[in-house]
């Protein structure tokens, strides 16, 4: 086998057998196929695309190129959560306390944020001491011990989706649906999950314009699992605006915690927390109607047993849990600039990507330099859309550390809100739900 | 600017500026933008393609980035000549002495074989002593001395050409005319060539399967060198059978010796030459007419001047110039095994692609791997396209030095011959000639 026939093979739109995919993974983490010649296939992939059948032969040398994590020796299925990224996706953290505490098993792989992307980890590590970096077996001890745990993929865990991701990043090898959908899924497959989770966003903050789009990206993953024999679930959920009110790293962690308290039970992060809880729910045949399932588990948050859950975690990865209690205990910005609204009217929308560009200008989210990222500013989105707000009353409020770009920040907020008379109709936050075990032989 | 985004850009088949261009390649040449960045942008270019204008930036680029030799002292315009590259073409070793011997200062920078294409440089190395390898100034220095060179492309020259060159063969990046198109003629540019004279050709032996495909490529050279302002002609011929009878290295240059010698004076072989060295009298303003043009060149072939050029040649660049009396001075194969006609009829065709194989075969030409090529080996063929052949008499004759290879080299001449009883139709060797001093604006 020869890589440089295997490029020629996908530039002229073949597609690769399982052997030829294996050779492409194999030789690239022995040093025998270089990066170049990786780079030179992947940005063929991203023209030619790949078929299903392709892109579960990926998924599974990159997940099978390191460890595999075993949860064998525990009786319940074991859960991932992964979401294509958006702003204010703070999910994973009112998620999986929520299911840990509902008797669900849950391993996180999470990532750092990139481009647009919310980055659990480094949300997570705005919590003093909180340790991300977890070895396979810290994270199997973790799961028998509370159900629950939130890593960034070990070194040994998918080396070669690691790898390659890197490399896409530095080639703009991102827009291929296969490339995505191998590299999240390669990540489950070594982590050990049995049931994948995966909620793909669409809209202005999101990967994926169009719901269209995301459902076109889900039916592959959904597709890849079907083949893989592997459970996996897509939620296709809107990321035209922010999810909650808050964004930036220690204040999403904030309001993670205020929806775990109880204090937050309406509007998107609830609907999409007790959405993608309630789905797990039922397939892991606990209850019999989502109804049921969702009262079972606002009682979990009422009763203050998914807070614990949280707090647990916390203090299993070395946390400093007393930011439950006290948020003077995160690392504070600077300024507090509370911005009025310059009209009277409802808010249409808040254009999610805008807000993206505010985070980054303040400093709270990656671009493409190496620069550490703040974990303590970000915006807090006083209005949401569908509400109404009165000339001069707080339409958000930024928290940074730098006059400058608090006022480069404020631009970009200003022109994400649009404001008008009439009152918008409701979005439906979520528009469509895809599983591997559905029935149909091709979703 | 950034790299990422201009691998983008190409993937959205938009153009790149100047400054976009002259930044990847420095910063290629720099170590700031990687191999596999510069992989994904010339894998994009493959899909996309480029316009003139960047290809001439390219061009210029690569062209520029290193040392230019400078001829200027010299009062005449400087030749150079490149093929496309053809099976058995040895055009470049007849062609050199000749123009050299008619006044035209002639400084050929020369490759080694690679696939299909001929490596002139291989070739002259199965000169004993022969040296390819000259430094830019002794380059200058021979020119101004006897009016003709042929090196390889010297280390300093054009390394950007160079890097990237060898790095598109590593990932299958040779299908782009632009490519191409702007690795040839930034040789040239750094060779310090006034004027460069390309045989592009076409057919089974050929980088190009049509006429238009060839006259494509073409239109896109002349016009690079419209916009850079340099004198560039084309010359679209035909490769769908091996160039003259000798098809291997020292066979090849034992051909040209004989060509020089007055001793072929007919057939492709002689009518490729004189066709190229007519079109550069004429250009040179030295002739009014082909015809006149034409029997001058004849007249230096007869008069032994073209010979002695060749014997100057070597002679300046260290070689055994005994050869040329002497072909037993050339290492010798093995074997010599005269294969015959299996059929009366008329030669049809020799499918150059076929002959490639069988040179392939012997070890006589390069294929990926880095093993040393034997320039004893080859192919005689001893009838051509539209000679008649009995049953029985020779059809080919094989140098080789290995059993094993020669039987399977002899399969590939098998099928590369095509013998029935119709006398075949003249193929027109020279399918047309486009130059950038042509009136059109775009030709």
């Amino acid at each position: 086998m020869n890589i440089i026939d295997l490029i020629e093979k996908k530039k002229q739109g073949r597609s690769l057998t399982k052997d030829e995919i294996n050779y492409i993974v194999s030789s690239y983490m022995s040093g025998s196929v270089s990066e170049a010649q990786v780079a030179a296939w992947l940005t063929a992939v991203c023209f030619r695309g790949m078929s299903v059948e392709e892109t579960a032969f990926l998924t599974e040398a990159l997940g099978r190129s390191g460890k595999t994590i075993n949860f064998e020796e525990l009786s319940s299925k074991v859960i991932d959560k992964h979401s294509t990224g958006g702003v204010g996706d703070k999910v994973t953290i009112t998620l999986i306390p929520l299911l840990a505490a509902a008797g669900i098993p849950v391993a996180k792989i999470a990532d750092r944020s990139l481009g647009n992307s919310a980055g659990t980890v480094d949300k997570l590590e705005s919590i003093p001491n909180f340790n991300t970096n977890l070895s396979t077996q810290a994270i199997v001890n973790q799961v028998k011990n509370i159900n629950a745990v939130i890593s960034s993929q070990a070194d040994d865990l998918a080396p070669a989706d690691k790898k390659m991701y890197i490399l896409r990043n530095s080639i703009s090898a991102v827009d291929s649906d296969s490339l995505l959908a191998s590299s999240i899924i390669s990540k489950k497959i070594a982590s050990g999950a049995s049931n994948i989770i995966i909620d793909v966003k669409y809209g202005s903050g999101a990967y994926k314009d169009t719901p269209e789009d995301a459902v076109a990206l889900s039916k592959l993953m959904v597709n890849v699992g079907k083949f893989l024999h592997k459970s996996i679930t897509a939620i296709v959920s809107s990321m035209e605006e922010p999810l909650g009110r808050a964004v930036g790293n220690s204040l999403e962690v904030i309001e993670a915690i205020r929806f775990l308290k109880g204090e937050i039970n309406k509007g998107d992060l609830a609907d999409l927390t007790y959405a993608i809880a309630v789905t797990v729910l039922l397939q892991a045949d606990l209850f019999d109607n989502g109804k049921e399932a969702e009262l079972y588990l606002k009682s979990l948050v009422n009763s203050g047993k998914a807070l614990e859950k949280f707090r647990e975690l916390i203090i299993a990865q070395g946390g400093a849990a007393e930011v439950i209690d006290n948020y003077d205990k995160f690392s504070l910005p600077c300024y507090k600039v509370e911005c009025e609204s310059k009209k009277n009217g409802y808010v249409q929308n808040i254009n999610a990507h805008n807000i993206s560009l505010a985070l980054k200008e303040l400093g709270a989210a990656r671009d493409n330099s190496i620069k550490p990222i703040d974990l303590s500013v970000g915006i807090y989105l006083n209005k949401k859309s569908g509400e109404y707000v009165n000339k001069g009353e707080i339409l958000y409020t930024i928290y940074s550390n730098d006059e400058e770009s608090t006022k480069s920040a404020q631009r970009f907020c200003d022109d994400a809100f649009s404001i008008n008379d009439t009152k918008p109709p409701v979005n439906n936050l979520i528009y469509k739900i895809l599983s591997s075990k559905d029935e149909d032989d091709d979703v």
